[in-house]
């Protein structure tokens, strides 16, 4: 059993043993933050013919090359088109059509002028400078042109996405499933939050924690609930969880102690254990294993150990199952606005929020640091890493940290 | 009536005009993405009780001062306490409790330390080095302690609050109503997703982009449908919008022409137009009203106009309406990474996407920057400002841009 491993090393792993989702055929109505599993190629052009962008005239830029204030051109106006209705005429030399905005261009008319600078009466209208051809014509695909990829397989379906997919017509969309992610606490210490504090005891957290990242990230949560610490108990409750979902993940019980069963739970149900431990802080009490197939990731019991792990280990293989193209975390620079006065012995993941001051990027942390310091992963979009083997940071120095969901 | 306005004087005019929406209280299950309606002060510590971080041995600290590798201190062993359950016993001189991860510290005790480091038996303990008291102790209000203010009102319930929430107990929240938001299409050239293009229709899309954004934004669209370019249709419609909404958001029939009916709409049915056009490309054909108590806004048929405002303008007074306390658009400094070649002498807002590099904040042009080009909003986080009466733009120049939700 690999042991105290890179994370680099844990994701490789998981993401080797991670297997993407089916998909699924959905109303375009409840699209809305799905995993796309298809291509979209364009099959018509957005918008589907040229237009005019205002109210006015189109005519031919031909009839007007000698217009001037002094020496107007006067065209007569033989149809009136607004939006939503065909032109039944061609515009042919010294005539010209009322348009509305959005309606078609006629055929024969390749200009359009505005209302407002012209002069016109019922019949006729009155112009008083040269126009060029193509000028003040929405072009048929401007938008999207017939053909075009608009949308690469693998794109989380974002408001505009669904704007173009009806655009084209895409009543119903392919998507992928969204994974099923079963949550089980374990220890003896845990109370459910209805209930009232007991001497020793602590409320189940994470629990709620886990369920807010997971729907967060487009993914369901299925609450499998309270494991004592017995390990034929957490082994039925895993057995509940990879009879309803795609991936389960634990928290409590991954450490190296008496009272550690999800690692003994896992060896009763021949689950492979991949590896245990990883060799970052917070979070190295973290396991994985695999049995038919699904993932088990056990997490440390202390909330930001946990959630730490889960933003920059678990959530990536998750979004990869979801069939998202772009998974991981994305990594930049920033500058530290705050001192962290403690040394690294170990490689540290420092919780924090991006701050942009002048062009430059900053984090700012977001309060303490400890194992068990859920308060700071408020508002922290933001991991930034500390090499093992440093000693304090300063404010102004500059660090690598990954972006994550928050 | 006000014409051809800035968009702060637009902005501060629909501010002045909303009104927070009103309050219900609703199970922390069902917490995520809503607006507290109350802030959240800590009832008790969290965690609740001083507790060991690993599994070990807790004493005091004062019985190993002398302690080395080669005069070791031998303590009795008067107790195991796992996680979960409360010491019984108090610690005295020349004793130790056996402590597993998470689990009390015992009274008398004021240091634990980690098994790894000691040598046992089932009843004695034998230490090697002077341990300094509140050493490896968890602290009871590590993370929260009882009386600190954790989340302000107005604040979004994220992941790590539902945690914290639950770790405190509160199995129900009060949070701010959902605001219904009313979408209305107008135009004779709309036509159903499902159904096939005809000559000069197109399909409404408009009414899908919106419903993506409003849900993005956590407030509930209620689709009234498509009115035909004539005042009593929309009138009508606007009716049906007030009566089951909070507010209503069209799009089409703002502009200037013969056809652009929700302003007679709106005269029909005695609504107080507070303003019509706003001095910005793209959208400057908006207009915004209000009828019993409730704001009206009528945006351009334009998808990229429509939806820059929607983005501009009209999301962070529907994010005040929800009872956000931080509503506004967050203002950067980027650089642009390509040229925009043309002039803008108006002022104008480029679509385009935030990049990050070497701790520089960039903005990269997400494509056409078209009235109608809906494409170039995916992807679109940023939209930079190009002030009135500017030439084109080139790659390096400095501009500020606002953050916006994508």
């Amino acid at each position: 059993m690999l042991q105290n491993i890179p994370l680099e090393q844990a994701q490789s792993i998981l993401n080797a043993h991670c297997k993407i989702i089916g998909k699924e055929t959905i109303r375009l109505n409840d699209a809305l933050g799905r995993v796309l599993a298809e291509e979209i190629v364009a099959k018509e052009d957005i918008p589907p013919f040229a237009r005019s962008p205002f109210d006015g005239y189109a005519f031919r830029a031909s009839d007007t090359q000698n217009a001037s204030r002094a020496n107007p051109v006067t065209l007569t106006i033989i149809e009136e088109v607004p939006a939503g209705y065909a032109p039944t005429k061609q515009v042919t030399p010294g005539t010209a059509v009322k348009i509305l905005t959005g309606a078609p261009i006629p055929e024969g008319a390749d200009t359009v002028v505005k209302y407002e600078d012209t002069e016109f009466t019922e019949t006729e209208v009155r112009l008083f400078s040269p126009s060029k051809s193509g000028e003040n014509i929405v072009s048929a695909g401007e938008d999207v042109a017939q053909g075009t990829v608009l949308v690469e397989q693998g794109t989380v379906i974002t408001a505009p996405v669904l704007g173009l997919l009806a655009a084209l017509g895409a009543a119903e969309v392919a998507v992928y499933r969204r994974p099923r992610i079963a949550i089980l606490s374990t220890g003896d210490e845990l109370l459910e939050v209805s209930e009232p504090l007991l001497p020793g005891k602590i409320r189940n957290s994470n629990s709620y924690t886990l369920q807010g990242y997971l729907q967060s990230c487009g993914v369901e949560p299925v609450v499998i609930g309270i494991a004592k610490d017995k390990k034929e108990e957490v082994a039925a409750k895993i057995e509940e969880g990879l009879a309803q979902a795609d991936m389960i993940i634990s928290t409590g019980g991954a450490s190296v102690g008496d009272y550690d069963v999800v690692k003994d739970a896992l060896k009763l149900l021949g689950a492979e254990i991949l590896y245990w431990q990883i060799d970052i802080k917070p979070g190295s009490a973290t396991l994985a294993a695999h049995k038919d197939g699904k993932l088990i990731i056990g997490l440390s019991g202390n909330p930001a150990s946990a959630m730490v792990i889960l933003q920059l280990m678990v959530l990536p293989v998750i979004k990869k199952m979801a069939g998202r193209a772009v998974y991981a975390n994305e990594k930049i620079q920033v500058i530290l606005k705050d001192d962290f006065p403690k040394a690294s012995p170990r490689r540290r993941f420092l919780r924090g929020m991006l701050v942009f001051e002048n062009g430059l990027t900053y984090m700012q942390i977001t309060g303490g640091q400890g194992n068990a310091v859920l308060s700071s992963m408020i508002g922290c979009n933001l991991l930034a890493e500390i090499p093992g083997g440093s000693g304090p940071v300063k404010a102004g120095e500059r660090l690598t940290a990954y972006l994550v969901d928050c």
